[in-house]
């Protein structure tokens, strides 16, 4: 029985601050819309996909409260929920998670197809600063505003109609963390899905790197870690120019070879559709990556033995 | 002060089983003598450089025992220390260790500018089969005629007139694996040499993969791990048509961005040489794989708690 599933990448252009949660909505279910038309089951969404990237600003109180779910779903966001299931279509979101107990993550989740939700991830490799940088037009705050996630990286089953793939998700910076995608690989993961918010340039006028080259590791690291653990991976950005900070796009459905399969031409929504078949992922997890037979994880001590680097004398 | 180094990639076609000895080391010392005359600190040569690569058959006794060097220099290779010496240029070499205790490796050496030996490097991930596959005419058995590296990832310093650059070595296969790179990664390592022997497609006429992909593969985990490391990176080939069985090429001098800064054209013996700016490494080192402040050990453990995958129900 072919183990194929239709996933689209669901790229969205900039939400600025002051576009109504409606306006964003409306948007996010736009794209749905278009990947239904596609015949997608399955459709991933970027992190924090309901808000501006709020962290790149010093906030508190009510104002920063504002950019949390209470809950998931909400009303705010129950027309996603509710047409997704309707439509059939599973789908990933990111969002920022304040729990009853006042914790705050920045999470995902993937619903299936029945609407219910299958798994959720709490960003564990947060980028940026607890402090402010002095004198900085835009900051990185997600260390201030985030809990480090506790849940580490659980895999997880995909219903049968997609063809029980084993999931992971990953969320933004994670995609550059080669220790999170192997314990994903660890887990036999066949489809990897996460959305990111990178920022295209550097948005305090610094040139050390632009966006072509911030694209291009976006894409290096999903496509290598795609290969170096035989998985599907879907990578979606939040792209373009929000509130005044730039955004790269580059989303990219990509193969158990690291291949691109489909990328993203426009910084704005745009859908990618690519019908993958699961089964690509066993040349490698059968051969090269044959875990069992050729990892030596007596030699690799020091990746959970240290934190940082320890150079020799 | 600048922390620069000129290195070269020596890309070596292949070394058919009736090649003389004296032939290989006169083509290796060419390649040196190239390499010299474009101003290289440091040539880094392929796996196994000083033969045919073996394991591809099923041999044993006096005709596997020719293969292995028992001690390292020993008089067929001398002329390449002597040479190397004079010239002040240090080299990365791979070759096949009998020890005098019989145990056998598949290792790599580097030496400095003196000709002194700066450390010794043996594989930890050997790919293939320790009993030959029924029916095929080429076989893998580096897992029946190498045992596994006992030494893991030993990060050393290269000399003052490198720039005392903390390096490390890969063999072949280790280049794939990410537990490798991130071992070096967290000692700081800012120059990664290695070679290999890679097939260029099935050598039993599958057709599986091709060498375009293999090739891509290759240079796609020396990119990405470089990155991910924020290190320079050397990747050298033993390529072309070896006693029937095909080798890829693609040898490359690879920058901490993972951008390729020097790539091979050919399938046979080449020079490429490259100035490297070691504090290149530090953007990335002190940024976004600033491992202190953003990696999360405690969600690592699978890496080091198992081999295989293990799949959720």
């Amino acid at each position: 029985m072919p183990r194929t599933l239709r996933v689209a990448a669901a790229q969205m252009g900039p939400n600025q601050r002051a576009d109504s949660r409606e306006a964003i909505l409306a948007r996010m279910l736009a794209l749905l819309e278009g990947a239904a038309r596609e015949g997608a089951q399955l459709v991933v969404y970027p992190e924090l996909a309901f808000t501006t990237f709020f962290p790149r600003w010093l906030i508190e109180g009510a104002e920063l409260d504002a950019y949390f779910e209470r809950a998931m779903p909400n009303p705010a966001v129950q027309p996603l929920f509710d047409r997704a299931r309707a439509l059939r279509i599973g789908f990933q979101v990111g969002y920022a998670e304040l729990t009853p107990e006042g914790q705050r993550f920045n999470s995902a989740i993937t619903t299936g197809p029945d609407g219910a939700i299958l798994a959720k991830y709490r960003k564990v490799h947060l980028p940026g600063s607890v402090e402010p940088r002095p004198g900085d037009r835009f900051q990185q705050l997600e260390k201030r505003y985030f809990e480090y996630g506790d849940g580490g990286f659980q895999a997880f089953r995909g219903p049968a109609a997609w063809g029980a793939p084993v999931m992971g998700m990953l969320i933004c910076n994670d995609r550059r963390w080669p220790e999170a995608w192997r314990v994903y690989g660890l887990q036999g993961v066949e489809l990897m899905v996460m959305g990111y918010n990178s920022a295209a340039y550097d948005p305090n006028g610094g040139r050390t790197e632009d966006s072509a080259i911030r694209t291009f590791h976006s894409t290096l690291a999903a496509q290598a870690n795609a290969y170096m653990n035989a998985t599907w991976a879907v990578s979606v950005a939040k792209a373009g120019d929000e509130d005044g900070s730039g955004l790269i796009g580059g989303s990219c459905i990509i193969d158990p070879n690291g291949m691109i399969v489909a990328q993203a031409k426009t910084l704005g929504d745009e859908v990618l559709v690519a019908e993958i078949d699961l089964d690509l992922c066993r040349q490698g997890k059968e051969k090269m990556f044959n875990f069992a037979a050729h990892r030596r994880p007596e030699h690799y001590r020091r990746i959970v033995d240290q934190v940082g680097a320890e150079p020799p004398a």
